[in-house]
């Protein structure tokens, strides 16, 4: 078998056989097919696609090129969410506790932030003494204790994956369907949960523009997912405004604990309700409604909020911040931006609020780079509000004094006023299942 | 700029502009712009396909990569020839004095063969002293006193093809027309003649297998030369079957010298004046008839003869071997192959003769192997013509007496014999200019 006869049927619309297909990622990972051989495929994949049957096989290649966690002796219990990033986005600091609330085995992988969208395992750094890596061991006894555990990325996990996403990163192949599917869904298979939830951002802080290409994408996850032995849903939801007010990584814990408490309400709560519930009961193998009033219930009856704390304590951390959020320091400079003007916020460009809170402090520019844990942006109006001049718009958490002039100017920049409120845009557009 | 941007803008159907085309192949020549981004590109434009503009800009930075030929002091004399390649195709060796004869002035770089089809500076080495290599001086000297040269390729000449078609060959890009046009065009731009004449091979051993699809390239080529400022014609002619008769170095330069001679007709002759009074008509600016009559009488009259001995003098070579072509050493075996039944031949499968004439000591497999100058196969028979049971076939010229059975059977192979006559195909199907 050679690579170029792979790349040669590929580029002539041919469906690749599971040899093929295994033929190649193993050899892209042992290095034996170099980088021009493999992002000429990928490119030819971009124009010809590849079908169902193609993208699965090419998934669980992929999936299985490196190490992957047995979650066999949880059965169907074990529940995984996978977001496909946002600015602000604390989904699972808080959806983790809420489905293990409900009876779900949650055990995540995350991963760091880099740029302006912001990691699990950085937002969890925040808390004192909390430790985002765990043995193997102790892993799996946390999750049969607690029935949730977070921790990074670690060992040698999906590298095909690794390799031909930085390697689709800079030959202009990263957008084509069965390459995004199988690069999300190889994580979530070797991740080893039974069942999986996805949420699919969509809007123009997304990387899927609109309702329609986000379902494709959707759907292909699901229909994937399944062909490979699992339980899935996606649900589409919006993104182009922050979710939730928040965007740092203190910050974000302390809006999570406001939500797990029940004291928030609206589009955060919302949202993290559907994804919990949609765990649930592909987990439990419930009615998806049975499921959404006991993730209600949860909320507001302190489970949720006490499984957050068994889980924390659990990792190590210090559970007196979870109880008082007040203990978390506050940044030396808190800067109110106030609005020049009156009127309904019609959007708030979440890219521009993820840049600023990263000049801020609250990310990285580059790998290496520190974070200052109390750094960010927490938006005191968001969409559909109405602001009168002179109220503040948003509050800039830095200790960063010279940084302050440019976040300020990125932060009025993201907010569009209007003299009529904005058309109200569905928060969760489809689920998919 | 970045590589990254001129992908993606490939990918989706834009048209690339001089500025990113030429950051493109000096990136790539330099080594800044990787393989991997390059295949990714080249697999695009597979798809995409180039403007006419844009063929013509990667063509000319392309031809500009590297080494070039100044022969501006001929002004529109200089006259090039170019083969799509073929087995048994010794043109080069007859239209270059040919033409010369007839005034035009031929300076050509040629390649060394390998595989199933030889290379002219193969079979020009085959006569005792001929020197493929001079100095620049010496070369232009020959040109102005002369008027043809020969020699092999040297110096560093369109390194961005070089380059290029290496990685377009295990990428799986190679039958794509913008680059097939550039990678042809860019090296006869580099070689410096006014005018150029393109033999697009058309059938079975050639890389376009009908007319329909050389006319498509051969249209392709005109136009990107004259839009790179020089005179261009094409000319598609019939490769079903080998051209004349020999196959094998010293055996073609005989074959060769008959024609100059005068003393062979048929479809070898007709071909090398086709292309010479194509050369002659662009560099002289004189009407292809006249050209057509005056390349005739130079072969019946011994002008184009005279010029090749002449030639041939100039670059070392010993005329008595030209004088009189027995003194070619006879290889040890020459063994006819007769044929088994009687019939019509109405094919000769050029691809399996010329992987006998290899097996023989014809060719080379690899780089580095010595070519044994009087090995090849001379066709008794070729297509159209009738062979009765017990004549032979053609001859096999070997020192490789092991060679011989596996030889004999390829060229069995090879032939196909029918009760009735075969269709008479065109020789040369059209000429684009």
């Amino acid at each position: 078998m050679r690579m170029y006869d792979i790349i040669y049927k590929k580029r002539k619309g041919g469906d690749l056989t599971e040899e093929e297909i295994r033929f190649f990622i193993k050899g892209y990972v042992s290095g034996e097919i170099p980088d021009y051989q493999a992002s000429a495929l990928a490119m030819a994949i971009c124009f010809n696609g590849m079908t169902e049957e193609e993208t699965a096989t090419l998934t669980d290649a992929m999936a299985k090129s490196g190490d992957t966690v047995d979650l066999s002796r949880f059965g169907t219990l074990t529940a995984d969410k996978h977001s496909t990033g946002g600015v602000g986005d604390k989904t699972s600091l808080i959806v983790a506790p809420l489905a293990a609330s409900l009876g779900a085995v949650v055990t995540k992988m995350s991963g760091r932030g880099l740029g302006h969208t912001g990691g699990t395992v950085d937002k969890l750094e925040s808390i004192p003494g909390y430790r985002t890596s765990l043995s193997a061991d102790e892993f799996i006894a946390q999750a049969e204790r607690v029935g949730v555990v977070v921790v990074g990325q670690s060992g040698n996990m999906t590298p095909a994956d690794k390799k031909l996403y930085a390697l689709r990163d800079v030959t202009a192949t990263v957008d084509c369907i069965p390459l995004i599917v199988s690069s999300i869904m190889s994580k979530k298979l070797a991740a080893g949960s039974h069942s999986i939830v996805l949420d699919v951002k969509v809007g123009s802080g997304a990387f899927m523009k609109t309702p329609e290409d986000a379902e494709i994408l959707a759907s292909e996850m699901v229909k994937i997912g399944k062909r490979c032995g699992r339980n899935v849903a996606a649900l589409l939801t919006d993104m182009d405004t922050p979710l939730g007010r928040a965007v740092g990584n203190a910050l974000e814990i302390k809006e999570a604990i406001s939500v797990l408490r029940g004291e928030t309400r609206g589009p955060l709560r919302e949202i993290c309700v559907a994804l919990a519930s949609n765990m649930a009961s592909l987990a439990l193998g419930i009615p998806i409604e049975e499921a959404v009033s006991r993730a209600e219930a949860s909320l507001d009856g302190g489970k949720a909020f006490a499984k957050m704390k068994e889980w924390v304590a659990a990792q190590g951390g210090d559970v007196a911040y979870i109880e008082d959020p007040s203990l978390f320091p506050r940044e030396p400079v808190v800067r109110e931006v106030v609005s020049e003007k009156s009127g309904f916020v019609t959007a708030v460009d979440a890219l521009k609020i993820g840049m600023a809170s990263v000049l801020l402090g609250a990310g990285r520019a580059s790998k290496e780079d520190a974070i200052d844990f109390g750094a960010g942006v927490v938006l005191c109006k968001t969409a559909g509000e109405y602001v009168a001049a002179g109220e503040p718009l948003c509050t800039l958490h830095t200790a960063r004094e010279n940084a302050l002039a440019q976040a300020e100017a990125d932060v009025r920049e993201a907010f569009t006023l209007s003299d009529t409120p904005p058309e109200k845009k569905p928060l969760i557009y489809k689920t998919v299942r």
